[in-house]
């Protein structure tokens, strides 16, 4: 395929590339309810904050789809109550309950009952083809961020798979490359789960952008010798202030760009952006389970009993946030003022 | 076993745990020749700075044991090309050139031929005896400097496994422990061979002390969040200056460490700290296979042709360093007169 698109929506039924079998192998899995959807976000089959905003959306449409819409307040409360157990799925990605919200305020919107069922597919399809449209101005805003004749790093997987299509961070040095830059690219392998070493890798092999892998704790040492010329992650909630929840090790790539006078970006859509938060401080972290740090693919490598913390996320702070690109354009710090403009004007 | 001794020499034999497969198995390997005993160096089945030096000194033995030594010079003469070879095994651990250095010295001032096999076998004996006594020493000189009732964290596997016996910062730990403090452990799982989770977590299990586990890129927010007290990793070389080689990873914890205004300490002998090297650039770094990134146990986890890059080591400079734990005290800033203090004391 010329474009990777994790997600498809085909006659009622979402489609998606299961993001556990990559890079190996490539399955296309079907979910044909919306537990079925939610099941694959919990199991990061699906991942990433605009791509889990995406499959939230159809499953919107396709818990609709199952209801009986000839009463609208009984089919409203009911669609409700689906649209709290979506947005259980994962607490960290704010997409996730952008993209409930959204959907049950569409359908809340339409007086039309007969209507409502194929207004929220037109919805779920809307909020896909936007996501694309977003991540392509987000290349085109951020792509002169990325030194011609440099480096770029970037971690976890904030590329297509992470979206409907094109990417965030991994869009940015897409669009850079395809201006007719050239540069190195580095990215991390992303412990424990692997999106930087089995998902990013297969990216950039599928785009031909060539790119070298390391451990997550190499970045510091990389950064150190002066072969990074800037750091661009995505990002899975942003408070008011710029304060960014992100994969884990996120913090600790923004703290050594600081140390070593490195730009660090984020690229993210302002259905990332959480106004209602003040500051990180309030953004929910996931804990995941503990057999994704003491075991590997069933193989156990800790030993038993073992205790193990495993974060998703992490938090880093808006002073060490050197920009963040959105569809709206390149926001600078005071982030309170910058983001809350760019999330206006999104919303035109 | 009460305490855990990777090494043990036994009638011309070195036997040792095989690393590799801990923690599911303990395996105890033979080396019948010095070649052996340079492969399982090569192989990491035996590592750690302190035991790699311990294992050189017995490779060293093995090899003379091989020659002829009724010709003083010839034997001389060809130890010291095992000696070439044995240092060869790996670059960064300077304890691997001292060690075999030390027996070269002593075959060459043994002018009693008939005795010189012997004299080698009874110093690398010596060698490991003090590596075990130097350890506790560090352990006491060290122990005060975990925080009661706060938190330590430590990096890669620096424990007693990585020498002859009780460990280097992990010999810290378990002597502030067994002092009655008492504090919470965190210990990285350190990608990509995993020493911390497969060998740290189990030396913490045998001793128990309780330990939680990360991945490597989460000890950035646990520092954030004020949940490490300390920081405290073992050395693989140490420049003149205190700049410093250890396990990848260790200069982003020395940098995460001063951000969040916590102690960063070094615990190793003095036979790590190489006074011939000005500062930490001229330390030569491994570069490891790329396959230890790109695979797991021989499972691909990458795309195929994904290039990778896996440096074995980085450097911290000293200016992160707050203390440098040795068998001659607590060395501090300024490195270069405490560390050759420290040097010519341990040399008396």
């Amino acid at each position: 395929m010329s474009e990777i698109r994790p997600i498809e929506w085909a006659n009622g039924t979402l489609k998606f590339i299961d993001q556990t079998r990559l890079p190996l192998e490539e399955v296309i899995v079907e979910a044909h309810g919306y537990l079925e959807a939610v099941d694959a976000i919990k199991t990061m089959r699906v991942r990433g904050a605009p791509a889990i905003g995406v499959t939230a959306a159809y499953a919107v449409a396709m818990a609709a789809a199952e209801l009986d819409s000839s009463n609208r307040d009984s089919f409203l409360q009911q669609l409700s109550a689906a649209g709290v157990e979506i947005k259980a799925a994962r607490p960290t990605a704010v997409n996730l309950m952008w993209a409930v919200n959204r959907m049950i305020a569409v359908a809340s919107s339409e007086t039309d009952t007969s209507r409502i069922k194929d207004r929220l597919v037109t919805e779920a399809v809307l909020i896909e083809q936007e996501d694309e449209a977003i991540n392509r101005l987000m290349g085109s805003h951020g792509k002169d961020l990325i030194p011609d004749g440099g480096s770029v790093l970037t971690h976890c997987n904030a590329g297509a798979l992470a979206t409907a299509a094109f990417g965030t961070a991994v869009g940015v040095i897409r669009a850079s490359w395809e201006d007719g830059k050239r540069f190195k690219v580095f990215n991390t392998e992303t412990r424990p789960f692997l999106q930087g070493a089995r998902l990013t890798a297969w990216e950039f092999k599928k785009l031909g952008i060539p790119s070298t892998l390391v451990v997550d704790s190499a970045a510091g040492m990389l950064m150190h010798r002066g072969e990074i010329g800037c750091v661009i992650t995505g990002a899975d909630r942003i408070a008011a202030n710029g304060d960014t929840a992100n994969k884990i090790g996120t913090y600790t790539l923004a703290v050594l760009a600081k140390e070593n006078g490195i730009p660090f970006y984020i690229a993210a859509p302002t259905s990332t952006v959480d106004l209602s938060l003040a500051t990180g401080d309030q953004i929910e972290i996931e804990q995941r389970s503990q057999s994704e740090v003491t075991e590997f693919r069933g193989i156990q490598v800790a030993p038993e009993g073992v205790e193990a913390l495993n974060p998703g996320f992490d938090v880093t702070p808006a002073k060490y946030v050197t920009a963040i690109i959105t569809e709206a354009g390149v926001a600078r710090p005071p982030y309170t003022e910058s983001l809350n403009l760019a999330v206006r004007s999104a919303n035109y």
